[in-house]
Protein backbone atom coordinates (compact mmCIF):
# COMPACT_ATOMS: atom_id res chain seq x y z
CA UNK A 1 0.00 0.00 0.00
CA UNK A 2 1.52 3.33 -0.98
CA UNK A 3 -0.22 6.99 -0.81
CA UNK A 4 1.19 10.23 -2.14
CA UNK A 5 1.06 13.06 -0.04
CA UNK A 6 1.87 16.91 -0.28
CA UNK A 7 3.80 18.47 2.62
CA UNK A 8 4.70 22.63 3.28
CA UNK A 9 4.63 23.33 6.28
CA UNK A 10 5.88 21.43 9.81
CA UNK A 11 5.45 22.16 13.83
CA UNK A 12 8.31 22.01 16.28
CA UNK A 13 7.44 22.39 19.73
CA UNK A 14 8.28 21.56 23.45
CA UNK A 15 5.86 19.83 25.88
CA UNK A 16 6.23 20.13 30.02
CA UNK A 17 7.92 18.67 32.56
CA UNK A 18 5.68 16.00 33.99
CA UNK A 19 3.36 15.64 30.57
CA UNK A 20 2.80 12.08 29.39
CA UNK A 21 4.61 11.98 26.17
CA UNK A 22 2.01 10.03 24.10
CA UNK A 23 -1.13 11.85 25.45
CA UNK A 24 0.27 14.71 25.25
CA UNK A 25 1.35 14.80 21.43
CA UNK A 26 -1.91 12.95 21.06
CA UNK A 27 -3.86 16.06 22.23
CA UNK A 28 -1.91 18.19 20.53
CA UNK A 29 -2.56 16.46 17.18
CA UNK A 30 -6.15 16.59 18.28
CA UNK A 31 -6.51 20.32 18.62
CA UNK A 32 -4.46 21.26 15.74
CA UNK A 33 -6.19 18.50 13.79
CA UNK A 34 -3.78 17.10 12.32
CA UNK A 35 -4.83 13.71 10.84
CA UNK A 36 -2.03 12.49 8.83
CA UNK A 37 1.44 12.99 9.59
CA UNK A 38 4.65 11.90 10.88
CA UNK A 39 6.40 12.46 14.26
CA UNK A 40 9.84 12.96 15.76
CA UNK A 41 10.81 13.09 19.78
CA UNK A 42 13.77 13.69 21.42
CA UNK A 43 14.25 14.88 25.13
CA UNK A 44 14.60 13.01 28.21
CA UNK A 45 11.93 11.34 30.33
CA UNK A 46 11.21 10.42 34.17
CA UNK A 47 9.94 6.69 33.36
CA UNK A 48 9.05 4.99 30.49
CA UNK A 49 6.26 2.21 29.43
CA UNK A 50 6.52 0.45 26.12
CA UNK A 51 5.55 -2.71 24.36
CA UNK A 52 6.69 -4.99 22.29
CA UNK A 53 4.38 -6.62 20.10
CA UNK A 54 4.41 -10.94 20.29
CA UNK A 55 3.84 -12.10 17.49
CA UNK A 56 2.54 -15.84 18.36
CA UNK A 57 0.20 -14.62 20.81
CA UNK A 58 -0.71 -11.38 19.27
CA UNK A 59 -0.65 -9.42 22.30
CA UNK A 60 1.33 -6.33 23.49
CA UNK A 61 3.79 -7.32 26.28
CA UNK A 62 4.64 -3.85 28.28
CA UNK A 63 7.71 -3.31 30.28
CA UNK A 64 8.07 -0.16 32.24
CA UNK A 65 11.31 1.53 32.88
CA UNK A 66 11.33 3.62 36.70
CA UNK A 67 14.41 5.52 35.97
CA UNK A 68 15.29 8.45 34.04
CA UNK A 69 16.31 8.21 30.35
CA UNK A 70 17.65 9.53 27.29
CA UNK A 71 15.05 9.94 24.75
CA UNK A 72 17.51 8.74 21.94
CA UNK A 73 14.81 9.11 19.32
CA UNK A 74 11.42 8.48 18.92
CA UNK A 75 9.48 8.01 15.06
CA UNK A 76 6.13 7.42 14.18
CA UNK A 77 2.81 8.39 11.88
CA UNK A 78 -0.02 9.89 12.44
CA UNK A 79 -3.08 8.33 10.88
CA UNK A 80 -7.07 7.94 11.52
CA UNK A 81 -8.17 5.02 14.19
CA UNK A 82 -12.04 4.91 14.71
CA UNK A 83 -12.02 8.35 13.00
CA UNK A 84 -9.34 10.12 15.47
CA UNK A 85 -6.12 11.18 14.68
CA UNK A 86 -3.74 8.52 16.14
CA UNK A 87 0.03 8.57 17.24
CA UNK A 88 2.34 5.18 16.87
CA UNK A 89 5.14 5.99 17.96
CA UNK A 90 8.57 3.73 18.52
CA UNK A 91 10.91 5.05 21.31
CA UNK A 92 14.78 4.04 21.80
CA UNK A 93 15.71 4.91 25.53
CA UNK A 94 19.38 5.24 26.89
CA UNK A 95 19.87 4.77 30.41
CA UNK A 96 22.94 6.36 32.35
CA UNK A 97 25.45 3.67 31.08
CA UNK A 98 24.37 4.64 27.41
CA UNK A 99 22.89 0.99 26.94
CA UNK A 100 19.59 1.59 24.79
CA UNK A 101 16.11 -0.01 25.21
CA UNK A 102 13.75 0.20 22.77
CA UNK A 103 9.62 -0.56 22.10
CA UNK A 104 6.28 0.93 20.80
CA UNK A 105 5.33 3.84 22.98
CA UNK A 106 2.75 3.68 25.09
CA UNK A 107 1.17 5.83 28.08
CA UNK A 108 3.01 5.89 30.80
CA UNK A 109 5.95 7.60 29.98
CA UNK A 110 6.71 10.89 31.86
CA UNK A 111 8.57 14.03 30.47
CA UNK A 112 11.14 15.75 31.59
CA UNK A 113 12.17 17.33 28.14
CA UNK A 114 10.71 17.05 24.90
CA UNK A 115 11.71 18.34 21.74
CA UNK A 116 9.09 17.21 19.12
CA UNK A 117 8.49 17.86 15.34
CA UNK A 118 5.74 17.31 13.23
CA UNK A 119 4.80 16.79 9.53
CA UNK A 120 1.13 16.89 8.61
CA UNK A 121 0.94 15.55 5.29
CA UNK A 122 -1.98 16.16 3.41
CA UNK A 123 -3.81 15.82 0.25
CA UNK A 124 -4.94 11.71 1.23
CA UNK A 125 -5.48 9.87 4.36
CA UNK A 126 -4.90 7.18 6.48
CA UNK A 127 -7.04 4.77 8.22
CA UNK A 128 -6.18 2.16 10.16
CA UNK A 129 -8.14 -1.03 10.33
CA UNK A 130 -7.75 -4.55 11.52
CA UNK A 131 -5.42 -6.62 9.49
CA UNK A 132 -5.97 -10.29 9.58
CA UNK A 133 -2.44 -11.46 8.93
CA UNK A 134 -0.73 -9.90 12.01
CA UNK A 135 -4.03 -9.29 14.32
CA UNK A 136 -2.72 -5.24 14.77
CA UNK A 137 -4.88 -2.39 13.18
CA UNK A 138 -2.61 -1.11 10.23
CA UNK A 139 -3.30 1.63 7.21
CA UNK B 1 29.56 17.76 0.21
CA UNK B 2 26.36 19.19 0.15
CA UNK B 3 23.61 19.34 -2.35
CA UNK B 4 20.14 21.26 -2.17
CA UNK B 5 17.00 19.95 -3.33
CA UNK B 6 13.09 21.24 -3.59
CA UNK B 7 10.68 18.74 -1.53
CA UNK B 8 6.54 18.84 -2.28
CA UNK B 9 5.67 15.14 -1.71
CA UNK B 10 5.98 12.51 0.58
CA UNK B 11 4.61 8.42 0.09
CA UNK B 12 3.48 6.48 3.45
CA UNK B 13 3.47 2.95 2.61
CA UNK B 14 2.71 -0.35 4.01
CA UNK B 15 4.67 -4.00 3.72
CA UNK B 16 3.15 -7.15 3.51
CA UNK B 17 3.57 -9.94 6.10
CA UNK B 18 6.99 -11.64 4.64
CA UNK B 19 8.40 -9.20 2.10
CA UNK B 20 12.00 -8.94 2.46
CA UNK B 21 12.24 -5.50 4.47
CA UNK B 22 15.15 -3.74 2.33
CA UNK B 23 14.29 -5.96 -1.15
CA UNK B 24 10.72 -4.29 -1.17
CA UNK B 25 11.58 -0.91 -0.78
CA UNK B 26 14.20 -1.41 -3.34
CA UNK B 27 11.42 -2.47 -5.71
CA UNK B 28 8.87 0.58 -4.65
CA UNK B 29 11.38 2.77 -5.09
CA UNK B 30 12.43 1.78 -8.54
CA UNK B 31 8.85 1.65 -9.51
CA UNK B 32 8.00 5.04 -8.72
CA UNK B 33 11.60 6.39 -10.29
CA UNK B 34 12.32 7.81 -6.95
CA UNK B 35 16.47 8.16 -7.40
CA UNK B 36 16.88 10.48 -4.53
CA UNK B 37 15.58 10.91 -1.48
CA UNK B 38 14.89 10.14 2.36
CA UNK B 39 13.20 6.85 4.09
CA UNK B 40 11.96 5.95 7.24
CA UNK B 41 10.09 2.65 8.95
CA UNK B 42 9.11 0.90 11.98
CA UNK B 43 7.29 -1.61 12.42
CA UNK B 44 8.08 -5.23 13.47
CA UNK B 45 10.06 -8.50 11.88
CA UNK B 46 10.22 -12.13 12.01
CA UNK B 47 13.84 -12.14 11.70
CA UNK B 48 16.62 -9.16 10.38
CA UNK B 49 20.17 -9.51 9.11
CA UNK B 50 22.57 -6.26 9.70
CA UNK B 51 26.06 -5.29 9.23
CA UNK B 52 28.59 -3.96 10.89
CA UNK B 53 31.40 -2.10 8.87
CA UNK B 54 34.46 -3.38 9.84
CA UNK B 55 37.00 0.31 9.37
CA UNK B 56 40.23 -1.93 9.50
CA UNK B 57 39.28 -4.87 6.98
CA UNK B 58 37.05 -2.69 5.16
CA UNK B 59 34.62 -5.31 4.86
CA UNK B 60 30.97 -6.00 5.97
CA UNK B 61 30.24 -8.38 9.05
CA UNK B 62 26.59 -9.51 9.01
CA UNK B 63 24.90 -10.87 11.89
CA UNK B 64 21.78 -12.67 11.42
CA UNK B 65 18.76 -12.19 14.33
CA UNK B 66 16.53 -15.55 14.27
CA UNK B 67 13.52 -13.84 15.94
CA UNK B 68 10.90 -11.65 16.07
CA UNK B 69 11.64 -8.02 16.81
CA UNK B 70 10.44 -4.76 16.83
CA UNK B 71 11.91 -2.22 14.37
CA UNK B 72 12.24 0.86 16.87
CA UNK B 73 14.29 2.84 14.02
CA UNK B 74 14.98 2.79 10.37
CA UNK B 75 16.35 5.35 8.83
CA UNK B 76 17.66 5.79 5.90
CA UNK B 77 18.30 7.79 1.91
CA UNK B 78 17.71 6.85 -1.04
CA UNK B 79 20.20 7.62 -4.26
CA UNK B 80 22.18 6.08 -7.62
CA UNK B 81 24.38 3.42 -7.64
CA UNK B 82 25.72 2.22 -10.98
CA UNK B 83 22.91 4.43 -12.37
CA UNK B 84 19.91 2.27 -9.91
CA UNK B 85 18.18 3.56 -7.10
CA UNK B 86 19.91 2.45 -4.34
CA UNK B 87 18.24 2.03 -0.58
CA UNK B 88 21.28 2.59 2.52
CA UNK B 89 19.32 2.39 5.71
CA UNK B 90 20.68 2.17 9.14
CA UNK B 91 17.60 -0.09 11.57
CA UNK B 92 17.89 -0.13 15.50
CA UNK B 93 15.64 -3.17 16.57
CA UNK B 94 14.49 -4.53 19.91
CA UNK B 95 13.79 -7.55 21.36
CA UNK B 96 11.16 -8.61 23.93
CA UNK B 97 13.15 -7.03 26.69
CA UNK B 98 13.35 -4.10 25.05
CA UNK B 99 17.30 -4.72 23.95
CA UNK B 100 18.48 -2.78 21.26
CA UNK B 101 20.73 -4.30 18.20
CA UNK B 102 21.68 -1.92 15.66
CA UNK B 103 23.72 -1.89 12.21
CA UNK B 104 23.32 -1.27 8.45
CA UNK B 105 19.92 -2.86 6.89
CA UNK B 106 20.63 -6.16 4.72
CA UNK B 107 18.41 -8.03 2.45
CA UNK B 108 16.98 -11.13 4.87
CA UNK B 109 15.30 -9.21 6.95
CA UNK B 110 11.55 -10.43 6.73
CA UNK B 111 8.77 -8.11 7.26
CA UNK B 112 5.65 -8.98 10.26
CA UNK B 113 4.22 -5.45 9.55
CA UNK B 114 6.40 -2.26 8.61
CA UNK B 115 5.08 1.75 8.66
CA UNK B 116 7.16 3.21 5.87
CA UNK B 117 7.87 6.77 4.77
CA UNK B 118 9.45 7.97 1.84
CA UNK B 119 10.42 11.81 0.94
CA UNK B 120 11.33 12.19 -2.74
CA UNK B 121 14.03 14.76 -3.21
CA UNK B 122 14.12 16.61 -6.62
CA UNK B 123 16.04 19.09 -8.44
CA UNK B 124 19.66 17.33 -7.94
CA UNK B 125 21.05 14.23 -7.43
CA UNK B 126 22.90 12.05 -5.18
CA UNK B 127 25.50 9.03 -7.10
CA UNK B 128 27.75 6.74 -5.26
CA UNK B 129 31.44 5.84 -6.08
CA UNK B 130 34.10 4.28 -4.40
CA UNK B 131 35.68 6.47 -1.46
CA UNK B 132 39.33 5.83 -1.02
CA UNK B 133 39.65 7.07 2.54
CA UNK B 134 37.03 4.42 3.29
CA UNK B 135 36.96 1.87 1.05
CA UNK B 136 33.19 2.45 0.38
CA UNK B 137 30.49 3.48 -1.90
CA UNK B 138 29.58 6.99 -1.08
CA UNK B 139 27.96 9.97 -2.48
CA UNK C 1 4.94 25.36 23.32
CA UNK C 2 4.17 25.04 19.78
CA UNK C 3 5.39 26.89 15.97
CA UNK C 4 4.42 26.77 13.04
CA UNK C 5 7.28 26.39 9.72
CA UNK C 6 7.46 26.30 6.26
CA UNK C 7 9.63 23.43 4.17
CA UNK C 8 10.55 23.50 0.77
CA UNK C 9 13.81 23.03 0.42
CA UNK C 10 16.59 19.96 1.81
CA UNK C 11 20.43 19.73 1.44
CA UNK C 12 21.88 16.21 1.92
CA UNK C 13 25.54 15.99 2.71
CA UNK C 14 28.99 14.04 3.66
CA UNK C 15 31.61 14.64 5.87
CA UNK C 16 34.91 13.75 5.34
CA UNK C 17 36.76 10.81 7.90
CA UNK C 18 38.29 12.34 10.43
CA UNK C 19 35.52 15.15 10.74
CA UNK C 20 34.02 15.70 14.11
CA UNK C 21 30.61 14.88 14.05
CA UNK C 22 28.74 17.92 15.62
CA UNK C 23 31.90 20.70 15.13
CA UNK C 24 31.46 19.92 11.33
CA UNK C 25 27.80 20.11 10.67
CA UNK C 26 27.63 22.92 13.11
CA UNK C 27 29.90 24.81 10.99
CA UNK C 28 27.83 23.76 7.73
CA UNK C 29 24.27 25.07 9.55
CA UNK C 30 26.51 28.54 10.23
CA UNK C 31 27.76 28.64 6.90
CA UNK C 32 24.62 28.15 5.25
CA UNK C 33 23.00 30.59 7.98
CA UNK C 34 20.47 27.65 8.80
CA UNK C 35 18.96 29.09 11.89
CA UNK C 36 16.15 26.72 12.62
CA UNK C 37 16.00 22.97 11.06
CA UNK C 38 15.83 19.05 11.41
CA UNK C 39 18.91 17.23 11.41
CA UNK C 40 19.34 13.61 10.54
CA UNK C 41 22.49 11.42 10.48
CA UNK C 42 23.52 7.57 9.84
CA UNK C 43 27.30 6.28 8.92
CA UNK C 44 30.18 5.12 11.11
CA UNK C 45 32.70 6.82 13.44
CA UNK C 46 35.68 6.39 14.89
CA UNK C 47 35.28 7.04 18.49
CA UNK C 48 32.35 8.72 19.93
CA UNK C 49 31.60 10.85 22.94
CA UNK C 50 27.80 10.90 24.34
CA UNK C 51 25.82 12.47 27.13
CA UNK C 52 23.49 11.66 29.36
CA UNK C 53 21.36 14.48 32.11
CA UNK C 54 21.43 13.49 34.97
CA UNK C 55 17.85 14.87 36.15
CA UNK C 56 19.04 14.99 39.65
CA UNK C 57 21.83 16.74 39.74
CA UNK C 58 21.07 18.70 36.78
CA UNK C 59 24.77 17.93 34.92
CA UNK C 60 25.60 16.49 31.67
CA UNK C 61 27.56 13.07 32.34
CA UNK C 62 29.53 12.23 29.32
CA UNK C 63 30.84 8.73 28.21
CA UNK C 64 33.31 8.03 25.66
CA UNK C 65 33.94 4.95 23.67
CA UNK C 66 36.92 4.48 22.02
CA UNK C 67 35.78 2.23 19.54
CA UNK C 68 34.54 2.07 15.70
CA UNK C 69 30.77 2.03 15.73
CA UNK C 70 28.10 2.18 13.44
CA UNK C 71 25.94 5.64 13.74
CA UNK C 72 22.63 3.46 13.56
CA UNK C 73 20.37 6.89 14.31
CA UNK C 74 21.35 10.63 14.50
CA UNK C 75 18.26 12.72 14.76
CA UNK C 76 18.28 16.58 16.34
CA UNK C 77 17.41 20.15 15.87
CA UNK C 78 18.48 23.09 15.12
CA UNK C 79 17.70 26.62 16.60
CA UNK C 80 19.40 29.65 17.92
CA UNK C 81 21.70 30.01 21.41
CA UNK C 82 23.25 33.06 22.38
CA UNK C 83 21.89 34.23 18.61
CA UNK C 84 23.92 31.18 16.72
CA UNK C 85 22.55 28.34 15.20
CA UNK C 86 22.90 25.40 17.54
CA UNK C 87 22.36 21.65 16.97
CA UNK C 88 20.60 19.79 19.25
CA UNK C 89 21.13 15.96 18.41
CA UNK C 90 20.56 12.36 19.86
CA UNK C 91 22.43 9.42 18.52
CA UNK C 92 22.28 5.71 18.34
CA UNK C 93 25.60 3.64 18.05
CA UNK C 94 25.95 0.33 17.05
CA UNK C 95 29.06 -2.00 18.08
CA UNK C 96 30.41 -5.05 16.34
CA UNK C 97 27.83 -7.10 18.07
CA UNK C 98 24.82 -5.08 17.15
CA UNK C 99 24.95 -3.77 20.78
CA UNK C 100 23.38 -0.39 21.01
CA UNK C 101 24.89 3.12 22.94
CA UNK C 102 22.75 6.33 22.68
CA UNK C 103 22.45 9.61 24.41
CA UNK C 104 23.60 13.58 23.46
CA UNK C 105 25.64 14.02 20.94
CA UNK C 106 28.67 15.74 21.90
CA UNK C 107 32.16 16.90 20.45
CA UNK C 108 34.37 14.44 20.41
CA UNK C 109 32.93 11.65 18.22
CA UNK C 110 34.86 11.28 15.38
CA UNK C 111 33.47 10.60 11.91
CA UNK C 112 34.51 7.57 9.41
CA UNK C 113 31.54 8.04 7.09
CA UNK C 114 28.37 10.19 7.66
CA UNK C 115 25.70 10.51 5.26
CA UNK C 116 23.70 13.12 6.36
CA UNK C 117 20.20 15.46 5.79
CA UNK C 118 19.12 19.01 6.97
CA UNK C 119 15.87 20.47 6.16
CA UNK C 120 15.66 24.02 6.71
CA UNK C 121 12.75 25.23 8.85
CA UNK C 122 11.69 28.92 7.42
CA UNK C 123 8.85 31.90 8.86
CA UNK C 124 9.37 31.56 12.30
CA UNK C 125 12.39 31.25 14.80
CA UNK C 126 12.96 28.80 17.67
CA UNK C 127 15.78 30.77 20.35
CA UNK C 128 16.87 28.40 23.62
CA UNK C 129 16.85 29.95 26.87
CA UNK C 130 16.95 28.96 30.63
CA UNK C 131 14.55 26.37 31.78
CA UNK C 132 14.22 26.34 35.40
CA UNK C 133 12.04 22.88 35.80
CA UNK C 134 14.71 21.36 34.32
CA UNK C 135 17.77 23.19 34.37
CA UNK C 136 18.01 22.78 30.82
CA UNK C 137 18.29 25.66 27.59
CA UNK C 138 15.09 24.46 26.16
CA UNK C 139 13.17 26.76 23.44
Amino acid sequence: MLKKFSVDEVYMGRLQKDDDLLKELTNIIKEKEIKTGIIKVIGAVQKAKIGFYNQDTNQYEYKKFDREMEVVSCIGNISLMDGEPFIHAHIVLADQDGSCYGGHLAEGTKVFASEFYIQPLKGNKLERKHDKATQLTLW
